[in-house]
């Protein structure tokens, strides 16, 4: 196993933008401060949802398309970087109207509302392709 | 998207009482600390539960009842100020005996067993009305 | 409720080991920082799981099998000492190729790709046996 200290500079806590997408806020929060890495949970409801899962098999995301309003029961995730961007690792917990849930790597969504708590941590974390698993993982 | 640097003035671990509520407790756990903000995960089981639905046309929360034993297989939340009072705005998932997960906002719950941690932060949240969701928002 | 103020003394993210128990992995980065009591938090994938069901009246586990890969799509948990060892208490939401999802206490699962963020505190948490539910908690 990999691990690392980490120290937090910053702990931060947001309210997404009603209409906007909940990764791109989470991004956002975090290039607004400086985040190179991150780590942060949070709740609320979409509008609607595109999860992913990841075949095993074929190393291949296959998306999960949601299109009604859902809860956010639970939302965990980190921010490092990809290819130069700051990106927001994001898997959620979603809900209906019946609570039925589905859940998964969350791609995008667009936010009914959200609130995010956010540590970020000194040292930059950076993902780099992984042959055993074909994702990019960092550390 | 709003957001605030937060400064935490103390941690907590805390394990909730079997027979009451599980929201309650939460916010029992603030009343005693004196959180005016704070944010905190959970886990545990329940005896029973009910759950809501923010239904996004309506601008209205719909319960959804459980009447079984369930585990608390995650619950993420924060704590506010709301009307002159301590809320705990708690989001859960949870799980039967065939693994089977319902999921949403947390109204109540009979508490099983609950772990729970928790950040308190200097500056106190304060919920108010947001025009566009109907709903009591902070930031 | 019984609650306790902690301090803590690191924090750490990790990856965990693709074909590792993700349980046992969580447990490796407790006993390598010597963690005496902390809280995590975690997502990521995994090629199998056993989680389980604590049956409220016959106070016995009842385990659920998942024979296939999932998304973890939520994982919240602590260490303590229980009976000499360190344990991690780990829930988790897990989810497959449709989004459907299956959650509760998690026995075992076979890492795809893991990461964890991990707070220890100074003081020893330690697990006794409770009357009143038969489970080994703390505080």
């Amino acid at each position: 196993m990999n691990y690392r200290a980490v120290e937090t500079t910053g702990e931060y806590v947001a309210r997404l933008e009603t209409g906007a997408d909940w990764r791109g806020e989470i991004e956002s929060l975090a290039a607004e401060v400086e985040a190179d890495a991150a780590w942060f949970t949070a709740l609320g409801a979409v509008q609607d949802a595109e999860l992913a899962f990841y075949d095993q098999d074929e190393c291949e995301y296959y998306e999960i398309d949601a299109d009604e309003p859902l809860e956010v029961a639970s939302c965990v995730g980190n921010v490092s970087w990809l290819d130069g961007d700051r990106f927001a690792h994001t898997h959620a917990v979603l809900s209906d109207d019946d609570g039925e849930t589905i859940s998964g790597h969350l791609n995008e969504a667009t936010v009914w509302a959200g609130e995010v708590y956010m540590r970020v941590f000194e040292d930059s974390l950076e993902r780099e392709y992984d042959d055993t698993t074909e994702l990019d993982l960092w550390l």
